[in-house]
């Protein structure tokens, strides 16, 4: 497995004289030499571009890669992946763990608390038709997690050759949400390659992923239990979900199963919620007015509830896609057609074999973790998730604190194989909603 | 039911001049004339006194009565009662729903959501031995249920006397914790007194009690429910306390019931728990470090997280003493001897019967309220005691909106003769926590 452009690089680095090398150097890994908005030095370097993946070289996978603010050349490399299906991981790096953060004027704040602080972080959009990302050919924008998972394997080799240096760091892979799948089939993937390909291994160390998908099923049932105790719910709403939909446990089961009832109760569930943040359900939020508030609500955190708009206008300016070596595209934070598109039994998949068969005990450092005031993938989803795998129980449930060695961060329970936590007061995106506890947490696991 | 000084009063009025009753009616009312700390005009009378009460008139009950920023002349009365048992109202009036704060220099804030921007507000510190009010009998510091209650009718009919113009007011009871004892077996003493001297009523509308103690043995079962869901213990500690701990609900039971095993699986919860706030389990806090942080955790509190330390320096101040007519004493927040003393029988009996045969459907109106991110009275708890009492639902649970009529203040459910509602992102001090939102609720029920 060498594509021929990779070889051609090898020779062009032996042959040609440093003057060339430099140039096509420059060339290669297309350097961001200035970013609009941004009134101070960034302080590392940062490249961005597409990568051609797949058999047909149609696909491009748009990536945005920053060296760390510590030592870019021994700290680890760490693969960011948002969720979805569809949504760009720009959205992660302008709104979660990234060093800016779009301010409502459309200029770059700093985030004190980017995970680049200390590793070298690559924001991958995946797949074809998120974000940057696309195809020449619409039949690619029909994905599922096999070939996400394919083109994300094929991209990485292509990285890591672009980027050959980084070869031998450590390599992370983190995200949430959705790449609660994304993350294990890719997994698996680097596996079955490392072991086809002994002297062309990706240096895996482990993953980390936050607010995982993992299991629709038990993640419907999670989310029931979570509105219900969280009190957002009617009791009668409840135990009509309860009733009628068919959220059993792989290991429980027995409830009657109604579609039409279960879509009545589950519609009543969202109309008792009404209009809060689903994904932080404590945040203050504001609907159908112009303008913003800061999000003072969480501690240290920069974002503003509206900061997906900003990111937006930010992306999608063109000196910005010029800057970045984008081609002129409309940007979107998530795409709704590749979201509906993408394969619904995939989607509705479990991952727990892939954790039992390949992502535990095969050497790989395991975090999940969830921030606890999400409703759509809820901690007390994910805590079950990770019951269902039978796993002894190597250090017991207790509190983790903030890097002050205070106040209390969330909380952890350390399986064989397996470290859970949770973040405390923290939404669906957790590094945006408690970038402080996400930076600490981070930090402390890699 | 006429107590002396009361007929002596109107003697004085009808027999002497009206300089002499300007005298008298001032003494007797004991207007606050000047507050230290405050740098503005209060814009509205206050008083504050002793009444006696008791058959021995050793026990004296300190109040503090603030006349509404409204028509003082037409508005409600509302008495407001702290729990604990032992803990002073005037620190629910200076942290939660009174015109002041005191800020970290100990001088007086404003706070915008006062209850008394539509309302006459009664302060009063209960029973005996609880902030100012004080016996000379050491044996009245060990109270209970009947003898709060007692002295609290006693001490009404005292201070409405005093202030007559306000016997025709609306009269409400309020209060939180505690509150929800001390409100029940209050109404049950005032419907007594009202069938007694039907020419003597108190004109009592309605009570409405925030995050409400209403019966022990749900409580605690509420709270284990409410620990697990909200991702703060370990699944083998919930249920290490369903199986072993008597919390069985009324109309439900059959745990086994084993009294070390349930204290040692309760003390794994607090520990796991670690060092949160257990009555706003998401909100920041400060531990071990001197100084403080403002709460910007809550959208438009004014209060502190060392709120109750400058509360009692204000209020230990010997020229605040003075300037509210209180003697010199060593006031505290809340009275752990008070505490330890009240009758542990009383704190563990239900309330529900008395819901049952005094307080619904005797035209009242009732709101039971709760903060919905206190773990100590929790809504799930609440929202139990609520089902015990089988009363038909007239509304369906729906979420209310804060009063810019687009942001969920939180959920409300109502029932034959009872309201029930729920506050977003409010711990067990509710106006504390969400000054808007209680105030909006209070004011949409009063």
């Amino acid at each position: 497995y060498q594509p021929i452009w990779y070889t051609s690089i090898k020779i062009n680095i032996f042959w040609f004289s440093s003057l060339f090398i430099i140039c096509c150097v420059l060339q290669v890994f297309k350097l961001i030499t200035s970013l609009p908005g941004l009134d101070s030095e960034v302080g590392f370097k940062q490249y961005s571009d597409y990568i051609t993946v797949g058999d047909t070289n149609e696909k491009r996978l748009f990536y945005w890669y920053m060296e760390s603010q510590s030592d870019p050349t021994t700290d680890p490399l760490v693969l960011w992946l948002n969720g979805g299906p569809g949504c760009s991981s720009f959205g992660g790096l302008f709104e979660e763990l990234g060093p800016f953060y779009v301010r409502p004027n459309i200029t770059l704040g700093r985030n004190e608390y980017s995970w680049n602080r200390i590793a070298n972080l690559l924001f991958l959009e995946s797949p074809a038709g998120v974000g940057f990302s696309k195809s020449t050919d619409p039949k690619d924008y029909r994905t599922n997690d096999n070939t996400t998972a394919t083109d994300s394997l094929n991209f990485l080799l292509k990285f890591l050759q672009a980027f050959p240096h980084l070869k031998s760091h450590d390599f992370w892979m983190t995200g949430e949400s959705y790449a609660g799948h994304y993350i294990p089939t890719l997994v698996q993937k680097i596996m079955e390659h490392n072991s086809q390909f002994p002297a062309d291994q990706i240096n895996l160390k482990g993953i980390m992923i936050g607010n995982p998908l993992t299991y629709l099923t038990i993640n419907n049932g999670g989310v029931t239990d979570y509105v219900y105790s969280h009190n957002l719910i009617a009791n009668e709403t409840y135990q009509g979900i309860k009733k009628y939909c068919n959220y059993s446990f792989p290991s429980g089961g027995g409830e009657i199963f109604d579609q039409a009832k279960c879509n009545k109760y589950s519609e009543d569930s969202a109309t008792e919620m009404g209009t809060i943040n689903p994904y932080d359900i404590y945040v203050d939020v504001l609907i159908h007015i112009q303008g913003y508030i800061e999000s003072k609500g969480k501690l240290g955190s920069p974002y503003y509830p509206c900061q997906d708009s900003y990111t937006s206008k930010y992306l999608n300016d063109p000196l910005v896609q010029k800057a970045i070596h984008a081609d002129s595209t409309s940007w979107e934070d998530c795409n709704m057609e590749i979201n509906i598109a993408y394969s619904k039994a995939d989607v509705a998949q479990s991952m727990l074999p892939i954790y039992t068969n390949s992502i535990l005990h095969h050497g790989l450092k395991v975090l999940v973790y969830s921030g606890d005031v999400d409703s759509v993938v809820p901690a007390t989803a994910t805590r079950r998730c990770i019951n269902e795998l039978n796993l002894p129980i190597t250090s017991k449930w207790r509190y983790w604190t903030d890097s002050d060695g205070q106040v209390v961060g969330g909380y952890t329970e350390v399986y064989d194989g397996l470290t859970y936590a949770t973040v405390r007061n923290a939404g669906h995106e957790v590094p945006s909603f408690q970038p402080m506890r996400a930076y600490d947490m981070f930090t402390r696991f890699i």
